[in-house]
């Protein structure tokens, strides 16, 4: 059976991650390749469930409820879609990990205190498996935020949040990056067209594939 | 501050722990001490918004990924409710807690399977807080079975389940009874009157609060 390649997409709200799922999807299904594209919080139906709790729910939880209810979703995503897919060999490509739990729920709700990034690490290697490459997709805010505008889709718990709730998410994918430079490739994707970094992005996974 | 005492009632459905509670509640009251009774899964409003995902909803969670809801829904109970509680010095009666994620997730779902009792007790120790004293109420299986068809609630996805599940999920909570002989007291439901296992619980309680 065919080993599968694990991608995730990481970045703060508007910095063209939804774009970029799109196109790599399109870019390597052309290749012939056999490609899953999904997201987190959510993915499966059971996590899609506890995605519209964590985003839309009127009872907002405790900090460390709101992160085991992540890890929840993503146990059932994994488990009951890409564990699968990867042994069937596909390339799976998520939009948000746990890296994402790391920069909201770590660096930014709780501003970055060592007891709830150890609780965050702790539970992710408890879930025994790590994405093979991820590709941190970076902007400034004001892009970001006319992007956003642009969009017009219903505002979630986080893209309410304030200003510096968003530098402190920045600056923690930005830390979590720098602990983790052998998995996580930045891409500063104001500086290019979606094109262009879609083109980086593809060329990146095909090497992978090739060295697997 | 005075220091609470957290109180849980474990066992199978139909064993009376909605009677018992009800009966507590009443009789701690009158005696003047300040009681909170509640339940789990659920207890604060988050927390019973998954609890209707575990109990009632239509995608069928994973089983990791049903433990780690059951473990969020438990720590956005305890911050929220039981541990603000028994920092006022209050009495809390929980109607489950731990032990049931373990009887029907850890020897009920998973059959005792090792690495899922892990899983339990590592996320119960990251929690951070044991039940003080837990009453075990245990009936035979045919009277609890009278006791629900009597009841005629709403069936969740537990009392759905065939004998077998149950015969693991009383054992489990047998077994765990025998490794925690120092929190865990067990009570037949079926061989003395509600009144008078009302009685033997107070007076344990009584106790419990006279030496702390």
């Amino acid at each position: 059976m065919a080993k599968g390649l694990f991608v995730t997409l990481e970045g703060s709200e508007g910095v063209g991650k939804s774009t970029q799922l799109r196109l790599l999807h399109s870019a390597l299904a052309s290749l012939g390749h056999d490609v899953l594209t999904t997201r987190e919080p959510g993915g499966s139906p059971g996590a899609e469930d506890l995605r519209q709790l964590l985003l839309f729910g009127k009872n907002p939880l405790s900090l460390r409820a709101e992160i085991l209810t992540h890890f929840a979703a993503r146990a059932d995503h994994l488990d009951q879609m890409i564990t699968p897919a990867l042994a069937e060999g596909q390339i799976v490509i998520c939009d948000r990990f746990t890296d994402s739990t790391m920069a909201y729920q770590g660096y930014g709700r709780a501003e970055g205190e060592p007891d709830v990034l150890d609780m965050i690490s702790r539970l992710q290697s408890q879930l025994g498996r790590d994405p093979d490459v991820t590709f941190l997709l970076e902007a400034p805010r004001d892009v970001a935020r006319l992007r956003l505008a642009a969009r017009g889709a219903p505002v979630d718990r986080y893209e309410q949040s304030d200003e510096a709730f968003h530098a402190r998410v920045s600056a923690g994918f930005r830390e979590i990056a720098r602990q983790n430079t052998g998995r996580i490739r930045r891409l500063q994707t104001d500086a290019h067209s979606a094109e262009e970094i879609n083109s980086l992005i593809v060329k990146d996974i095909l090497s992978h594939i090739a060295q697997a």
